[in-house]
């Protein structure tokens, strides 16, 4: 059998239809550079789906510094391997061309959900975000589509874009796989020279210093926050681009914790903007 | 058999999914108060497919003035009886609640398609309606959605929604429908007293001069609006909201007409604002 690798749009959709009858269709989009994090993701709709479908698709539109957009890593013979063997049935891989043959005339606008934490060091991210995932969800029609709780806010903005828009899917958030000391898997890991690699998971430390501090006790958000950026060591190659704490559901700051709360953060380290979250509650250690 | 009325978004899924291995779905959203334009779309539809679904739905966010919504002609019992006569198999009727339970935290945003004209005139107007159409559209998800050329630039733009986000049905335009004076159809026109009713086809008039001043060899712009804006009498309840002539495509006023465009206009008769369109080329009877 193995992985059929497509880049057109008319010939993924003839192949997932001749497949539809089989049941479920399980969608994974990523951009490429494929991980242990989207393995799990893979493997979880390859246990969920008759058919599973894994798009990569580097999406320029969300990308607000060029030379991310360009640094961004790209594997595509591994990555359809590593599919293979997960037993994905379809890459697709379409062009940028293929994605955006003229200028958008419609796109997708994010309210207060995009207005804090990577939307605010990112303008417009998440606007264009919802819009690819939106195309891509169009485009292979499935019944579930999965996403890394990694990236909190995307997961938080994907629910609302399908119950706003009525999209006839299931969204499914998979758990944040970590390397041992902790760091997040992330594509980005990649571009981490050998000392910015031991630098890393200074971000993680730091989300699981504000999950302690609230389960010790402390509900003040500021407090908190102060906390946890004491974790990140005074580096010139570190610089915290933000560490918050925010309500689980709408993604706005609180400034005392009375319930569950989302700690994210964000971390340069180099050039390299790392993202990580931790889920957290007052007294749940 | 009959027509089935349904309010709620499952038991329309519900309803749609029994009938989806039958053939294809065909749906005419409608804001209700129907007339004999609506009458061609579900007649079309019913030509080209296996079920027919209705939708009917004043979609309070597209309203720019409280009092065109207030205002708006409803009459479900009728409509309902209309859509058996005709054939259709569903009619959706949802509640506000139903289509809108929160507040939506994600839109459609449109861009320069929606400048001129009547996204002038109604600022926000066109994106709320994208917004509705693309949840009906997810809702419903039919293979076909039949669309009255009246609302010309509502059209092109549904077709950009459509290709922009790679939506998997085929939109159909249907030609205005006309009293025999001309004045094109719309529910609209029950709010039009005696008088006004008698005033109203000097829009249908204008856009004809325009077309026929075109093809008499004027291509000038400002010169062929000149010509229209002139049939329409000075009259205290008549107030030309604008008359444009625009590009088919983008819907930009072009200044001199060197191929096909579109004569659009919007007449105020008393409280009463109608629209209409026509389509014309230099020389071109």
């Amino acid at each position: 059998m193995g992985v059929d690798l497509v880049g057109t749009i008319s010939d993924l959709r003839i192949l997932v239809g001749r497949r539809r009858s089989a049941g479920p269709v399980g969608f994974v989009p990523t951009m490429g550079a494929l991980h242990a994090g989207h393995a799990s993701l893979i493997t979880r709709a390859r246990r969920d789906c008759a058919t599973v479908v894994v798009s990569v698709f580097v999406n320029p539109i969300q990308f607000d510094r060029p030379e991310d957009l360009e640094r961004y890593p790209r594997s595509l013979n591994a990555d359809v391997a590593l599919c293979g063997t997960l037993g994905a049935d379809i890459v697709f891989a379409p062009s940028v061309d293929e994605m955006y043959p003229v200028p958008l005339e419609c796109a997708v606008s994010v309210g207060r959900l995009a207005d804090h934490l990577c939307g605010r060091s990112r303008p417009g991210h998440f606007s264009s975000v919802a819009t690819v995932v939106l195309k891509l969800l169009q485009i292979v029609q499935p019944g579930a589509a999965y996403f890394g709780e990694k990236d909190a806010q995307q997961l938080a903005i994907v629910r609302r874009l399908v119950s706003d828009f009525n999209l006839p899917v299931t969204i499914v958030g998979v758990p944040t796989v970590r390397e041992p000391d902790g760091l997040a898997l992330s594509s980005r890991n990649q571009r981490l020279d050998t000392a910015e690699r031991q630098l890393a998971p200074a971000l993680y430390r730091a989300l699981r210093q504000v999950k302690n501090a609230l389960a010790a006790g402390i509900v003040d958000a500021a407090e908190l926050k102060r906390r946890g950026a004491a974790e990140v060591p005074a580096d010139a190659r570190l610089k915290l681009d933000y560490l918050e704490i925010v309500d689980p559901d709408n993604f706005q700051p609180v400034e005392r914790v009375l319930g569950p709360v989302v700690a994210a953060g964000a971390l340069f380290v180099g050039a390299t903007r790392l993202i990580d979250n931790v889920r957290c509650s007052p007294g749940e250690p």
